[in-house]
């Protein structure tokens, strides 16, 4: 045992509780439309926020101080103990990592290869010894100034493979920890300049790449799911998978819009102009809703802001588009949220994530509640019921339809779209 | 003779004039990459902003008094007029419009179609005498109350089957005056509230709407191109056609990435997020480019401001793209753009555009001297060279390139993306 | 009685009921912090959106079909009619104006001066005989074609005195009314573009005309406080009262700012770039704040969208601020929001009042909590506690300073933010 | 000589060049409005983008490869040795810096103040030997850990006090070196979360803090500008001195209006949502204007970019205002720019140095050009004329202008802004 969250106990479920670490909302045990909340929710704590990351922002080095901050192994392996006591702590189900998280850069491919075998198989061992599973792995292809002009896309080949290299050894070290998806966010996968740039080439480049992850994973008898993670820009001036829709178009350009899905972020939708729900519920019409990073972004930063999600009428909201969608399946609810950098202390961490938790565990409640209550989707129905007498419309062409508005003399009154009245109805729930 | 523009008389080339109306820039017949600059550029005039548009805002009614506002068929024809008069005066080559321009409202759809018929009539006998070509048609679904819910994706089946009528009229109206493109706007096709939105089902009806377009463009023998024009909102909070590659997953879906092409509005790319070179960039390379609704933006406005253009390095940078896609076939410049609601004089009509035509024929002559000199081009093939003699990396698979790496400790190194060194050769240029 | 609401009862509070026109959270009579919940609020109906607004948008017309839309005096009396019949529906305490929502635009002033005396005795008429109090009145300076250019800071002075004698008649009309507050907005008082804008120049005007204000109300012995209405832009590209801060610096330099407060507005807030909850916070630390109105910005939308509120968590930290500047004096909570323009029917009216005044009373009861607790205060009355010690740091100066921290080696440690654990402070109590 | 620039000739101005590294525009003796271009400009390079800054971003560590970097006094002084051969190359006529640029951090304040000292010592005899002046001189308080809830607002009066000793010695140093101005930018002067925050407090304090810098300066006798430079948010979520209307409001209250100007950045400008030649002007129209950091904001990115400048129209506009200012007295142009951080080679950084210079003296030519024209002037004159002749409304009040308006039916018709108009006179300049 380190000493890092000494005098912090295991958190645990109290709905009185008044001290600050405990739940008052999540209750894994608690049955929701015929599931468990954990099973519902299916937590993952983030390693790079909670252990990678050092305080540092564009004009400030790092705040943080913890004692497994260096590029040893044998600091590697203390961050794992105090990650999985953390886990411990908190009880959530599962974690998600980047290879640059749990080991240091080595010299070359062959060293970082070494390194990520070695505190997988150590990572592995704390697994069996109880700890949660692993939601997802991905490769960190943006961090290194080598991918400075992108991975997949950059324009040097040999960046290209450094890059595809890498990822097969996340995807195998993903498959041999259990992990159940496999997550690729193509954070330098975009540009600076349209002046270097030749965008066609590019996406080239960056569909082949995603075939070859698909086709490598089945190869290895990999059954998690394969996600994207869309965002718009930042840290590139504008990045190829800009959004749900966006992705789509690209997936289906290269035939795998049935093999790949989406892990969505609440930042990245409100970065891209849209809402997290309006991500989810794209997502889902498209049939490729996956998992999701639940966070918040403040709407006056114009950057990623990754703050731990407070607000529960939004997450409501979110957690209903989720539900619709069918739920889970191999996806989760991952906690891709840091704390402020002023936050230096411990407790922070764990409070974070309890709070997090808490909101989450409310948001789900009451999306369950509407969606068992009705009302939305029976005004939803009934707004367009008027289609199920004229079907037939939509596979009928231009000229007959105009003949049929003349002949019937087709005039239509609006309805109201009762937005105010849709908006109390979920009211009542959050 | 109307007497609208009196004592304005048509503009005419002139390098060296020091008055407010003459080309200073805009020589129609100067020949630029081997094409003369009118056949480049191919202006046209709309009708909404120039002759329709009263003024208004959400905070404040009309402020042009225009001798022909009003509802009857007399008040259109002169519109038509004086409409006739300024091409005259400026001498650009083409003019766009929707139905609700040029004709008054009518009761029903046969009236509406009554009149469109008898004011494309007059139109048309104006053109036959001379004056400007048509170089795209396009219905006004979103103005009329029935439409306040969208046009093709509301949820009311009437509205969808007097939508698709009324862009049967319209096409028809299109070809009959030889219109070169017919265009799609989808202002209302998006929604207000996800909470009384089927999004799944909303996209199939607008996927058949279009299938509809296209259908019925062919059977009457109109051999124009079938234009979107993507925006992100407004007067929506979302609108389906939000940007180029958005619209490109739509096409894909519904099997029309081959028979739809883009009208790019630079206004609705920065409203997404976007430049406009980017969106034009993104046209060229999904191969769906079409035509462009020249304007500007302000930057600091998060609503449509369509201005007229004013900076030239901006327009050639859209203009490169323009040239590096092949020029326009059946597209062309329309000027999307209005006065500001203060610019009340007929003078300021007349000197916007002429304004606008000048930025745009320098921008045009400075994006045709780019590629000339060649500079960028060979600095955008030098960098990605390396591709030559490594293609056969896109048809490997993850094992084997894993292997390569290892074997041969491929450890890349970056290099300079040269950013600032390519604007610099760009402002020698504007 | 008009039977434009017919059907539609007294709203009545009913913490249990499941229909759709009760409120669930607003008991007028609950005392919260001393107060009843009625005198806390202070709910305003807004006569411009509830009664004024067509439902038009910048791409399409007038969506709501009301019996008093017409330019008529008989209307303007129906109008009137029909809003003290939904002010006995709702029940609230207070409603507001512009002198253009109640009275048709006359041809010229005179003719405007006698209609607002005229329909002000008729209001005044319906309020002896119960029914809400005028919370403030205000004058439209900003939607007739003759203040296009603007109002007060126009260059015309012919339009400054319009715009003059126009506030003068308004203020009278609110003194009649027994008004509490008279508003000042300057949708107008801005600019387009600077090429034709002396700022200098429009701000002196703007200056006096406000120091004009503040002395005509004090001849006529109107004791309501002046109030100022910051907004960044729209309709104007840049408007002067940017936001609390902008504003102060105007107050100061005309010797203003212990005579004019603030009236806060969230949308207009989140168009500068702030939260509501700072502009309150702002104004309170600067002895200025006055009065709010209630409504919410869609944070996708680059423009007001006047929606009602409709969430919790964001109204709760509205409503401390609020408490904590001591609550309101004169000043209340106009619900200056306005029905999607797709919401046409009577009760949808009522229904967004009903919902959006039990938002407030949940976000106010919250507020309430949080106080009381006082967990908030007590942190961040902690986190500033060294400076009880030193306070005599800021008579100092560099000199001493400097030599002090030399002399002790001064080397300050961080202390943990701590922003997570007061964000779920937060959360217990809304 | 180090050889980090070796082969790279010093640069010089010819019109005709066709090679990356002359000057095309900036010609520093050429005279412009009766003086030299060099002494309208007062070029100044920024030590921290072009010596201290790594090339790091939120999700990407160093790319820059500098033989200086490092945490050494030996360093140091290698790096102020490049530093002086990079101006030997450019001929610019100044520099800046902060203490952190130019020193390595030390362990205490009395280490950091013996290090800025030898430094400074070996930079003043690099100046001694030839080489620019020294534009201005701030200190550092963002960076580091110490300073992450603010400096001069910090709730530990322990850092207040050791930023405030920081600054004595930056201002000491800034005035052996000859420093013209000391610039205080407020980074961490801001708030993550009102939560945890006293406004009014920090408030207090930032102004007493400005007070003691002012009084500190005038008591050692250094007569240069003390310059405070706005920015709304980054790294905070909000930042005090928001903007130029802000900072005046600010200064009004400490009586400072007098004794403190501003430094205006152009990408500070674009996101505090105005235009860059607003800020100018509103500075200019408050007497308060300065000095500028020169640099671009990608339109698109929601954070600051520091872009070295592209656009000349946009620069034009900039000096126009400028140079209606009076032009800069003590202040300069100090790019405050960054090269992209793909932008790895030591040519890149003088070249973009090189063609920002040139775009900036197209863009001051162009400037004067226009006032020199008069044109615009002239409107704007002719714009506000009507006021020559009703001067005494200002002094009048809302009765008698009353009465003056209706005795004389006064009803004023609006008059056209021109904007398109005034526009076009602009681009015959640009």
């Amino acid at each position: 045992m380190t000493d890092f969250f000494a005098g912090i106990d295991k958190v645990r479920f109290d709905a009185n509780a008044t001290d600050d670490l405990s739940y008052r909302h999540y209750d894994a045990e608690e049955v929701i439309m015929g599931k468990r909340m954990e099973d519902h929710l299916r937590f993952a704590v983030a390693w790079w926020h909670s252990f990678a990351w050092p305080g540092g922002d564009p004009f400030g080095g790092q705040t943080f101080e913890r004692p497994w901050f260096g590029e040893t192994m044998e600091l590697a392996k203390l961050k794992a103990d105090v990650a999985f006591e953390m886990f411990e702590i908190l009880g959530q189900p599962y974690y998600c990592f980047h290879d640059a998280d749990i080991r240091p850069e080595g010299a070359d491919f062959a060293e970082n290869t070494a390194r990520l075998e070695e505190i997988t198989d150590y990572i592995g061992d704390k697994m069996k010894a109880g700890g949660p599973k692993l939601l997802w792995g991905t490769a960190n292809l943006f961090s290194h100034r080598r991918y400075m002009s992108g991975a997949a896309t950059n324009p040097d080949p040999d960046v290209f493979a450094f890059a595809a290299a890498t990822v097969k050894t996340c995807i195998d070290a993903t498959h041999k920890l259990g992990g159940e998806n496999y997550v690729l966010w193509g954070g330098r996968e975009g540009y600076e300049t349209l002046l270097n740039t030749d965008l066609k080439r590019e996406r080239e480049q960056a569909g082949r790449f995603l075939c070859m992850v698909v086709e490598y994973a089945k190869k290895i008898g990999f059954d998690g799911a394969i996600l994207i993670e869309p965002k718009p820009q930042e840290p590139t001036k504008h990045q190829y998978d800009y959004d749900v829709a966006t992705v789509y178009g690209f997936l289906k350009d290269f035939g795998l819009e049935g093999e790949v899905k989406m892990n969505l972020e609440q930042g990245h939708a409100i970065l891209a102009g849209h809402s997290f729900e309006h991500e989810l519920a794209m997502a889902r019409s498209l049939g490729i809703f996956g998992s999701i990073d639940m966070n918040r972004n403040d709407y006056q930063s114009g950057w990623d802001t990754d703050q731990f999600p407070d607000n529960v009428p939004e997450v409501a909201r979110a957690y209903y588009e989720v539900l619709m969608a069918g739920g889970f399946t191999t996806g989760g609810t991952n906690f891709d949220a840091k704390l402020r950098r002023q936050s230096l202390d411990p407790v922070d961490l764990i409070a974070a994530h309890v709070g997090a938790m808490d909101v989450c565990a409310r948001g789900l409640k009451a999306a369950a509640a509407m969606i068992e209550g009705g009302e939305l989707e029976a005004a939803r129905n009934a707004r367009y019921a008027g289609w199920d007498a004229q079907g037939d419309l939509l596979t009928s062409d231009l000229g007959s339809i105009a003949a049929r508005v003349q002949a019937q003399g087709i005039n239509p009154d609006p309805v109201s779209g009762r937005q105010e009245r849709l908006e109390n109805i979920l009211n009542r729930y959050v």
